[in-house]
């Protein structure tokens, strides 16, 4: 049996496994402040074409997400996603346990746009009956595999922008999202158009960890202090700094997530040639076709995948996710039984 | 100008104000330890039927939800409503605020049935990432006016205990709700029928408070304490005691709401007459038409309504409420300037 | 049995009594949108020389800090202030309630000085595994009966100024503290000197309410929100505002707060006269003598008044609270019983 | 330079890189529903004897304090600690930040007894003005490297019982604590004396994780879902199981802490047999010697050691941690320059 089932299903790429054993016994300081941090700090600066950028290593994507809009919101604040969010589909409410209510809105593609934005804002206007839309976040990829465009992702920039409202990426899955076939994004991009965004080690090569970057320096100037009341802090810090050194200073994320793309690709390909329909437009690591009970039940004595929710009586849509780890012997295998169904 | 905005535009019923100015100087004990407020709780247990029930006024309905949703969760528990639920759409957020999250259900009549509380469960299975729905919130009557059956009742009530969920009745409106023609329900109901649930005041003759009643003892042991940190207990607690027992000992809590029902059918019937739609089918003390700009123009010189919302591009919905204090002359006057619409 | 328990112990002056029975049936809208809080609002902008400050009404103390400091504080930020500070011994932990430390220092007159803070901010500089002191919370008078002079509050508010701290004055008992013999405060100073402050009117003449005003207009541009959020805000708005006109219109708030004060000097005199210690030299409206059991027992039979703390085996200390309402023959009374001891 | 600074200043224990190393590219399910956790889990309930436990594997301390204290406890009720207490001093409000109060009690040791907890019961009497202790907190081994004895945890455990509070130890150095010299407790007397608690790996050979026992299997039925919604859910869970495996297959986990034992040892001989004054009398892997300004510029010359706290002018207080990884050689060479000092 081998597994399609999420990006997240190995320990961490091999150049990360070999420097954490060559370093393994040397002494550092705790909780970031050590050489290493310093230097992927450094690195990711560069990278995104900000000099001034804060730079934060968290255990994880939840921490990531509540630790960032916590520290960002005040009292009777609110965030706004679509309800393919994250924040909202799969962390436990952890946006509400900091107090803040969390607004979806119904999107075709897990995508925002300034309309979407705008319809909220009209939603809540009766003040002081209501919370205040302060936050808008977005995830690239998304959820459901989509990617943004430089067009869009400026389009909500400048509507945050012009409406004093906070613009926050999630970036678990933005390897893929950059090597996406039609994606005009990069991380500069990102620098220049979010208030916060985060590069997500976890699903792309990493053992764990994502990198928080606060473009405003200023922004980010307590931020320390809600990871650590958050538990998004991890002790022995190095070894997030370690990874995303290993994982930019050659590009190796980029490749590993290109690597992945490739890979979906194929799997997408495979499904489409044999008349099978995709629940989104994906050309990220993500593909969701959409298949009969008996379709199902045949690529599942092989293949491990996820189900992804209903469709109708006959068919549901599943999830296949390729990996920086994705052996490329194991699609094709795949692709050949899909073509057999 | 006359006002038809909503029920909580007057001081209080004289005779509420007459018992106030009696005692006016007369020393009591704070937070509710008074002898009146002891009075008062007596009263209502008999009035519900329920010598076990714990008893407590509050100041009013934002601090009745949040500190009774707030005494019966624990983290990552969350609270179920309509999408027209107070609770999310007029308390900015304070649930939340308390850390947990808001789960809505879009219905047709602002009420909650078995079948919607189940669609919930389905959406929240996917454990350790969703929430735990655990406690079902109503409101009767609803924001919109409608109200519940018993059997409606007993219904939710019996999935709730199937299913060991808490079920919280919000009766800001109760009154008008038991006194709707078609009710069924009286106080003995929802004592039996509900974990907690509370009878309001502040809009149906009191100058503010609602009694909020745990039917089950054990369950608001520790209430009290959650009352005091959530902002909803008053020092000068007797004159909430009092306003409950001048309310109910003739039972004028229920003429009251009488009244405000028999004005606002008089004013549902000269709308209806005149070919206007309703929002919904009320028999409470809030009526809905949906009127043209042109109509609302005419009615707005002289009458004070609400705007509700949008419902086409030549219509809008409008609240007019009748209250314990609403004079009839004034109905009829409306009536007739409807009629002439 | 007459009582010195507390100083909310009858409903409100017989002048708001008065005004409320003559509006009672007129109606308003809600939510301090009427004009009558409009004027009141006016009105104590004008009494404290601060025409650009945002003046809200909100149901008591509890509500206002609970709110106030909420709508100030994000996440990892704490309120300081003295072990004997209300927000940390008798509102059941509603500040940690919003998700903040309360951080305190004990003083031995219940008063902050600089010292006090600057040994808080010592304390909390183990960046990032400690919260950030950032709001200085003080009461005036305090919770023991001492009050603030001008030079001392000045001193706080520079030093605050200094290290970017919130500058906070609980003004439950502002009355009695600006009308206490040895107080060179006016309201004038607090509009200079805080950043926040509230006027209280449940312990000085309303049925209940305290008037919360920020200096700085921006800071309190959210806060009508937080109020709603947290509980402190009253449906029926215009009672709130026309109980601080009528006790600001012709300064009855002043000549109440005084006539508290005198009553109560009379009473500490009584017991130093009688060779009875105080707790603390107290020239507001609240006394503290040192009883031994047998005192206490001969007072009780014919006073009420409460215990507050225990001071040596044979000795505790009692709360005498005269009030707007005390009545001069009672204390006069009074008096010669304790000359009687 | 070689360093006392902590005890997670390295990776992990090689037997746990190695072990990554082989299984790196291994597929395994996310948040810890593999079959290592699995294996691990079934593990631990057999090394502390109870084989209804409910093992998870959480991030780190922060994570499990915070995790923990909020999933058992309801609003109004508070936690109770040492003033030395970590969830006090270290975790930046984390526990504050969930809703709850941190009540604190001075204690010469670190260490807490059924007197200090009914201390702070009385404090907390005036209901509902305070808010309700409920769950006692304690280390072991504590902050300042004191440990329990059996008999000492059994009062706590037997106090709790009688007074309805949770027991809840943190175990951050349980494995220090255990090995101490004088220690008679065991992991089966945790099992059976507390309501939870937590074996550290971060701080005892582990990359890091922390392994949370529910003793009762009722009362930790919820905890998976407040595990992730408060950040101490790992993606990759089987790392953790992994780790938790290696440490007690075959007991490495006390080897480890009886090394870091005796080297500390050795260490505070060579302090005392040079007549410094220690701050605690620990006998576990942390001691405090208080040293002169002369000394200290001395020894940080060529080691690394925090500094602890003032003690007078001309003394501070110093912690030299040692840990599994400390090296015999650096100790034997410390202690020779200590004896020079």
């Amino acid at each position: 049996m081998y597994g399609f089932i999420n990006d997240y299903s190995v320990i961490a790429h091999p150049n990360i496994m070999k420097r954490m054993s060559e370093i393994n016994l040397d002494q550092h300081i705790g909780y970031g402040f050590d050489e290493i941090c310093k230097s992927a700090r450094h690195l990711l600066r560069i990278k995104i074409g900000n000099p001034w950028a804060r730079v934060f290593f968290v255990v994880g994507g939840t921490q990531a997400n509540m630790s960032v809009i916590s520290s960002l919101l005040k009292s009777a604040e609110a965030a706004v996603c679509a309800n393919t969010g994250h924040i909202f589909v799969h962390e436990t409410g952890a946006i509400e346990a900091t107090g803040h209510r969390v607004i979806t809105i119904e999107t075709p593609d897990g995508k925002l746009t300034p309309a979407h934005v705008e319809k909220v804002l009209m939603q809540y206007m009766e003040r002081p009956h209501v919370v205040k839309p302060k936050l808008v976040y977005i995830s690239n990829s998304t959820e459901i595999g989509t990617f943004y465009t430089r067009a869009e992702l400026k389009a909500l920039h400048d509507y945050c922008k012009a409406h004093n409202l906070y613009f926050f990426c999630d970036g678990a899955r933005m390897g893929s999202a950059l090597m996406a076939e039609g994606s005009d994004l990069t991380l500069h991009d990102f620098a220049e158009l979010t208030d916060v965004f985060y590069i997500g080690g976890t699903k792309n090569g990493a053992l764990m960890g994502e990198a928080v970057i606060f473009n405003d320096h200023k922004l980010g100037e307590d931020y320390d202090m809600v990871m650590k009341q958050r538990g998004a802090l991890l002790a022995k810090g190095w070894i997030l700094g370690l990874q995303f050194y290993e994982l930019f200073k050659d590009d190796l994320y980029f490749d590993l997530a290109r690597h992945a793309n490739v890979m979906a690709k194929k799997i997408a390909a495979a499904f489409k040639e044999n008349g099978i329909q995709m629940l989104t437009d994906s050309h990220t690591n993500q593909v969701f076709p959409i298949l009969t009970h008996a379709q199902k039940e045949t690529l599942s004595q092989k293949w491990g995948f996820e189900y992804w929710g209903p469709v109708d009586e006959e068919k549901d849509a599943y999830r296949f996710v390729a990996a920086w780890n994705t052996i490329e012997e194991k699609v094709d295998e795949l692709v050949k039984d899909i073509a057999n169904l």
